[in-house]
């Protein structure tokens, strides 16, 4: 088997690449280790960038979106119960769309014209400095494609990155010293926007999937169990750290997922080996704050997309050749932006009582000025790529 | 003897207290453990705010700082050699005024009519929570001093905060793993503005006096001795630390003066304790990257002889009531803006690869963000109190 570009990982990034290539007559195959079922099961944030929307709309598969996606104005700000609304449409003139990861992942998956492999065990990727190909095996035979790029989108634990040697890779990595417990339920949200909490017990974050179905986080401990946490114990804490009013308003209901993710921010550099390109959370991942990882990886991929393209119709190499470094200038940016944005807003034990009053000074100045406010706005809806 | 307000310590906060208390005809006595010229002999930075040039304006001594004060329009942010200018009076309309810590005591202490007590030994300050009083010995007599209200302007290592009891006290805190060397040199300054350079070797800064004598730091460890810093060492560390072209265009010279300081914030709460007010150093010291030390503590005289005036003119209480809170409110900001540019621009061992690409990502965001240059601007020209 042959094709132009063999894309690892069937999660939104490989199936946004695939899409874009084929929409632009470009051979590709991508091989996901899971099944559909499998990667549609994933739970995950979906706030859209405009970048991303427009990438949605570029790839003809944004009219689900169009229909059911939450164009959110703001977004607000609670701290010790006190609110702060940053109204991105006044501050920047832009906005977000609130669309679950799932949708753009089963949009994306529905449009596809090209193959795609699922349930394919122990993919291996050969030769990216020479004459790559891509190996599994399904049903017990070995199958073997061979490809002029690899393109790794197959996330944080997938075989990409992990066959680079070593000694190319820089990784820079902080982890956080806890977690956010989610529940999903099947209840109206209890505000239209998004509400981020700071509270002397720790964050909280009120967030939506849909005008029904709404997704809560309380952080806990690194080494919390969700086996702890019964739904009751879980909406106690979570009202705890939201004003009365909020607090009051919460409409609850049984869990219908409810699980612990971990906080990391981490980048490996460069995103280019030979002929093997990293994109999404193969390469770096966000802490959740800020919602930025999958936009982070429709970016990567559109600037991958393009470069390819460029390669393709005009022979031109100049853009894998700037994809590293122009990903990566985006890329630092939102970890900035998701790192400052996770510092503000959770409780940290290590930086003792200094540290908690210089968040609280940060918040108010936040309220006092239209200027700080712009920054934490044109971060949010997203910087220029 | 009897006043109405004993002001502690004859630095820049106390003189200019009781400059305002003098010119509002309120009487006051300084009393000072040093000599006037050991408190002259002080080096301190020098950059006000347009708030501080208009109290030395309403405090009558400005005419020596108008003629001789530099205007600064903006500063220069240097990252790895790449330079960034932040132009202040074009992002928020106002500007800095150059003028030595030293001067503006100088004026102060020529413009005072009333009664300063320098060189009392073993101060001590007595019931302020009923009839305060202050005692202190000279030439060996025990001196004692009546008064309505005491003012601690004795700075960080002062008697008027060692004396409120412990558990009235709450202090928040943060030491930092360096200190700034500083040179003191009779020579024109490398630029007509100041230079704040992160580089990997650790901060330096290009600042400067008059348009003749130049101050120049760079980042140390704490455990630093000067006596291991030749003149000769410290131009070439400091010139390593520049872009090649300022490198090349700084004049150096003998030094007039060397030493290190640690750096430190720190915050004790609340201001006042009966009938004694803290202000300036003895209540807060912020890092001197971004120089608000001064600027804190003339805007904490400021709102605290405001407050006396109301309450001796107009028997209203509502002032020195409300000094704490408000005074608090205006120096937590400035200690989150000095802490966040102390922690841009120097190197922090313990944060690692990660933390300093992040430093980086915060810079290179900074020259892509006229709103993120708007809030280095409003806060380093002093925010509104």
């Amino acid at each position: 088997m042959r094709t132009q570009v063999a894309i690892i990982g069937a999660g939104p990034a490989g199936l946004m690449l695939g899409r874009l290539l084929d929409l632009a007559g470009i051979a590709n195959v991508i091989i996901e280790r899971k099944s559909a079922e499998y990667v549609l099961g994933r739970i995950r944030a979906g706030v859209l960038e405009q970048g991303s929307v427009d990438l949605m709309e570029r790839a003809q598969v944004a009219s689900r979106l169009r229909a059911e996606g939450l164009v959110h104005h703001g977004t607000d700000l609670s701290f010790d119960g006190d609110r702060l609304r940053i109204d991105f449409t006044k501050l920047v003139g832009k906005h977000v769309t609130v669309y679950g990861q799932t949708e753009v992942t089963r949009d994306l998956m529905e449009a596809r014209e090209g193959n795609t492999i699922y349930e394919a065990a122990n993919v291996a990727i050969h030769d990216f400095d020479g004459s790559p190909s891509v190996s599994w095996e399904q049903d017990g035979v070995t199958q073997r494609l061979d490809c002029d790029y690899i393109a790794g989108c197959d996330g944080y634990h997938g075989v990409s990155r992990a066959s680079v040697p070593q000694e190319a890779l820089t990784t820079f990595e902080r982890t956080y010293p806890f977690g956010w417990l989610g529940i999903l339920v099947d209840k109206p949200p209890v505000a239209h926007e998004l509400i981020y909490a700071h509270h002397e017990r720790g964050f909280a974050l009120c967030s939506q999937r849909s005008n029904v179905r709404s997704r809560y986080y309380v952080q806990v401990p690194n080494d919390e169990k969700v086996e702890n946490w019964s739904d009751e114990r879980f909406w106690d804490e979570l009202r705890r750290r939201l004003n009365p009013q909020t607090a009051e308003a919460l409409q609850t209901g049984p869990s219908i997922e409810k699980s612990i993710a971990p906080l990391r921010s981490f980048v490996a550099e460069p995103l280019r080996f030979g002929k093997l390109f990293l994109a999404g959370d193969a390469a770096h991942i966000v802490p959740p704050t800020g919602a930025k990882g999958l936009n982070l990886a429709m970016s990567d991929v559109a600037m991958l997309a393009d470069a390819m393209i460029e390669l393709y119709a005009e022979k031109s190499a100049a853009g894998i050749d700037n994809y590293s470094q122009r990903a990566l200038a985006r890329i630092w940016k939102a970890e900035r932006f998701s790192w400052w944005m996770t510092s503000l807003l959770h409780t940290f034990p290590e930086t003792g009582r200094f540290g908690r009053r210089i968040q609280r000074a940060e918040f108010d100045y936040l309220r006092g000025s239209v200027a700080a406010q712009q920054v934490l706005a044109e971060n949010y809806v997203g910087l220029p790529s």
